[in-house]
């Protein structure tokens, strides 16, 4: 098969798309569709000082490279959850130093196991039940931390690699739930608020496997493992569902996410408790909705008890 | 295993309720939930004449006869589609026919031959394309019969035997395409407006399941083979793979569903375009959301050509 610009042997062919493009083409076709998404969803301009969270994972190494490329100021941040087992921790930073090294970019680094006396997976151990809470503890702490980093830094904006895979499997598991307060806050960009930093997801368009392709061809080198932990997670059942709609209904993916955000848009209204407004945390002054405290200091203390 | 409430064999098991009962505490059971789901919703009352739409399967009968034995005065409608394939409308005519026979209980017949000079799939097959088109034909027709009946015979009340599986397909269908018109109307009761009939779903709680074994207790003679036309419809593949979610997470239907009904009791709010109200068709009279005459009007307009 040939690429549809140039003569050359097509690298990649996207049937959804129905487009064959060469390793040149299908590069010059990310980095073009990525701007068009950072354009139309106002996330950022050239003239911010961006941080990219990476995980040591194709999704979020890919898309500092296009931020990159694309020549925005992105430096990485990348958080040690101190997960020992099969070495993770360790390995992921190796490879978000590597890249930031070979491109001469600034990573800034957080330690959990500094930062807050335990490990990610000590902190679940000693507050919360059964293997499951692992991951609810680490996105807490994760979102704490890159927040913090950014606002006391002063990087207004944070990006994350989340790829539509990601964002229709977290869209799937609010809506069997019909969270509304989770489903009023999904969006490509989350604009920043008193305390808040903005949140932008420039890879929310492109399928898990788009990005697998773009890091492969720019010879990224990335963890290949998933993280242990993520086993048994609601979202890997809900992503395993969703690639088999999507095989039988090829599309239903993307026009699953797109649809939402245009009914959204067309006043598609979900109304949010007066609980879940923010206010700053008295004791750390991050906002929450916590009514007390926010989550994090409530389980910081109870790891001090 | 034993009933819950006697010490006779237990004739049915329902792992999700962890409620085993007897054939005579299970009838007992089903009874007094379609009666609790009537008053909280405030579907009907026992002084109002009921129309209990029946397609001579064990879900429309079951509802038919438990509304007999609750003392509601319900009188049954059957379509008579004209499917000819396995001599499906006929059959299922006569079980409709048999059960009102041996309960003495009144049931009127429309057959679209008469009404409309062609069957169903017929009328599919001049007016739409595709074998897909032929249960959106169907929907149309049934809608338009059942509600224009109602009105014409003084029926303030229209019930269909819809249970969980049938409702939490449909559910997943619009959500999938975010529809809000559709998601917006979706209810287990529809309130009666200028020109229409209120509808309920009694049964919306039940699974299919429960549905069966009710039927078979109660020795109701329903037509087994499902819908000729049905096998390629969307709802049947949502049915399959939320079958497959409940098979891997037991609760998950009927938790999708009421947590649905709970959000938009909280304010989860659906906008719906102005051209989404209904006016009464320039032609039929019945209510309409199309800016001209009705869908049905339309349909049968194209038919004359």
């Amino acid at each position: 098969m040939k690429c549809k610009k140039c003569d050359k042997r097509a690298s990649v062919n996207m049937r959804h798309h129905k487009l064959a493009l060469c390793k040149d083409h299908y590069i010059e076709w990310i980095l073009t569709q990525t701007q068009e998404v950072i354009n139309k969803y106002s996330m950022f301009s050239k003239e911010q000082k961006i941080l990219v969270c990476v995980s040591g994972g194709k999704d979020s190494l890919s898309l500092w490279d296009i931020l990159h490329k694309l020549g925005y100021s992105a430096d990485g941040l990348y958080i040690d959850l101190g997960i020992k087992d099969k070495d993770y921790s360790n390995k992921s930073k190796e490879y978000a130093e590597k890249f930031a090294m070979e491109r001469s970019l600034p990573l800034h680094v957080i330690d959990i196991k500094k930062e807050c006396r335990f490990s990610v997976p000590e902190i679940a151990l000693k507050t919360a039940r059964g293997q499951k809470k692992v991951c609810s503890v680490c996105g807490l702490i994760k979102r704490y931390m890159m927040n913090k980093f950014s606002i006391n830094h002063n990087y207004p904006v944070i990006t994350t690699g989340h790829n539509l895979d990601d964002e229709v499997a977290t869209l799937f598991g609010n809506t069997l739930n019909w969270s509304a307060g989770y489903l009023s806050r999904q969006a490509p960009v989350l604009p920043e608020a008193p305390g808040f930093s903005r949140k932008a997801k420039p890879l929310f368009k492109f399928y898990e496997k788009q990005m697998a392709s773009y890091a492969f061809l720019n010879r990224i080198d990335y963890i290949l493992d998933d993280c242990p932990y993520s086993r048994d997670a609601s979202s890997i059942y809900y992503k395993q569902l969703l690639n088999q709609i999507e095989e039988d209904r090829p599309g239903t993916k993307l026009s699953f996410y797109l649809q939402f955000l245009k009914a959204k848009q067309n006043g598609f209204y979900f109304h949010t408790q007066e609980s879940e407004y923010l206010k700053p945390c008295p004791s750390c002054g991050q906002p929450t909705t916590s009514p007390s405290t926010c989550s994090f200091c409530r389980m910081m203390e109870r790891l001090r008890l």
